[in-house]
């Protein structure tokens, strides 16, 4: 049996989904003509280590409203790494996931790195010229992201196809109709409405802020032993001695102190919640995926995975990675009520979110 | 060089400090007729295994100010265990600044004990027969501390004395001059003027509460595997499987949901305590004391000690626990202000305290 279904993946933190991401959603579906669009998506925390703006589970029930058809979870530890390991696990559960072609958003629309200039199957839809794309832009985040995307894809046979980002990664304005996650995360945060932004209902749903994790890092730097950290995932060449030391200072200037041209902010604040998390540098290699949720033929296609013997689980407890989920969706609560802690809790345990088809 | 004084030890929390140990002082001077009065303290963490209500530092100042000579540290991990650790580990250190005898509050005003029965040199100055002390009163927590205070002495060639102690050690209230250290915490909590009950000046130190570590324990279980908990001082018998289930609830229900016959509520919250500093099984023996705080006699009586190479420290940085107090002192002024860690974390490098006689 075969499936003549055209797949359609794409990586996503939706942190939080905004104009810009249904933008990206609404190509992925146009360009491909895929029958079937899946996202794989960071859980509760994030790749620039910090927890979630908003919970999986919401994230997933609006990734689902507005055109994904499946959510998969990228497991916690390969989400809080480099761009490498990050865009390589992404792709990895997707080829498991069957995709044909992946859809990655791209600040240049190219890739400008020479080991990348050869692959002549990547498309350039944007309709961008390679030297105009060159001039106008410079490279962002998504296209050091978009190097190890095509890395991968080239790995699992999987059609690479960049779409040229609308604003800037870095701007913290919100001076166009879709804005950057840093932007809204930014001006939601000074007390600014940014509502035509983003479709989220940010006032009505609990935010998170690594602020809010302050006292707990604190503590996990001050509560362990060097020798002891020495095996936490991203803790090398005695950070975990600077980070002790600088420990008793506020978060910010924590941070700071331990930033360097070595040791990015990025690089430090996802050591911090890797240690924060208590994750181990023995991560196990992804063996099944899970799946946060499905809209019809989302479903339909999972059906058609199960019948290849395709591993995944639509369960918690049969996860292979349910101890470290159920780990972090406890930390990523403990700093709000108790009952939102009991809710995300009992989410994570049975939780799978389901959208009717538009 | 012979030493003639009479020298006289205590073993205190002043948790906090009030009108009972203020008799207790004043009794043990009289009593004993002594020129330098030792008292060896709990530190930031008492041994019910809860926070100390106020600081160590001003603890010791208080304990100075109102009769003792000198101030010395029980380590924390020996404070935050049994009864007979808590009992056997003070006079160990009394025994080391060289007490002649041994000054201890009790319930009865004697040890009803069969194996403490047949100590002859038990003396009990505050005039109750045996009979009469059994008749007219239960046992209580110091009762059982006694025993071992004198197991210590016998060991020690101490002599231990019991004073009766004036008060009900479980009454919560204040309905005498003096009260109970338990009874002015839960009154103080309740917003209560605890003034005519303690000299210190509750409402201008910054009083300590269990409850503010809250997430903290449960974050330190949260994060925690149950592997590596069997290494922390106190866990046994897979007690952290059930401590590890239970962390999602409240602290209260958490400590309730725990105790048992076999698991009493004290031995539950010093089970945390343990946790929450990360201290493992592998406790140091005791080789040094270090001094928190003296008097014009307690500095002669330590260059006496000095002199008999008697190993002691001044110093926080030539001190055996430094890095274990330091740590427990980075974790008790954690959930407080930054401005107050600070001054916790300087005085713990550098402080001692300093009172002139009266």
């Amino acid at each position: 049996m075969e499936n003549k279904q055209k797949i359609t993946g794409i990586v996503v933190e939706y942190n939080p989904l905004h104009n810009g991401h249904i933008y990206h959603i609404e190509q992925a579906r146009s360009i491909t003509q895929c029958d079937v669009l899946i996202a794989v998506m960071s859980p509760n925390f994030v790749q620039r280590g910090e927890p979630a703006f908003i919970n999986k589970w919401t994230r997933t029930q609006y990734a689902l409203e507005w055109g994904v058809d499946l959510v998969l979870e990228l497991p916690t530890p390969y989400t809080i790494q480099s761009a490498e390991t990050f865009a390589t696990q992404a792709v990895n559960i997707l080829a498991m996931a069957q995709i044909d072609t992946l859809v990655y958003g791209s600040e240049t629309g190219i890739i400008a790195n020479e080991p990348e200039r050869d692959i002549d199957h990547q498309k350039l839809e944007a309709g961008l010229s390679y030297a105009k794309a060159m001039s106008s832009h410079q490279q962002g985040p998504n296209d050091i992201l978009g190097k190890y995307y095509i890395k991968a894809c080239q790995k699992h046979n999987i059609t690479p196809i960049a779409i040229k980002r609308t604003n800037s990664y870095h701007s913290l304005e919100l001076d166009e109709s879709i804005a950057s996650a840093t932007a809204i995360r930014h001006q939601f945060n000074l007390g600014n409405d940014t509502s035509g932004y983003t479709p989220i209902d940010l006032l009505n749903n609990q935010t998170h802020h690594l602020n809010d994790y302050e006292t707990l890092i604190k503590y996990s730097l001050l509560a362990s032993n060097p020798k002891d950290l020495e095996n936490i995932s991203l803790v090398s060449e005695g950070i975990q001695n600077l980070l002790i030391s600088n420990a008793h200072l506020n978060l910010e200037a924590l941070i700071e102190s331990c930033t360097s041209k070595r040791y990015t902010r990025s690089r430090i604040q996802r050591t911090l919640i890797n240690i924060l998390l208590n994750q181990s540098k023995d991560i196990p290699e992804i063996q099944q995926f899970r799946v946060l949720g499905m809209r019809e033929a989302g479903q339909q296609h999972l059906r058609y995975l199960r019948k290849q013997d395709v591993s995944y689980t639509t369960h918690f407890k049969d996860y292979q990675f349910k101890d470290i989920e159920y780990r972090a969706t406890s930390i990523y609560s403990l700093p709000y009520s108790d009952a939102y802690q009991k809710e995300q809790l009992n989410m994570e345990k049975s939780a799978i979110i389901r959208v009717p088809n538009k």
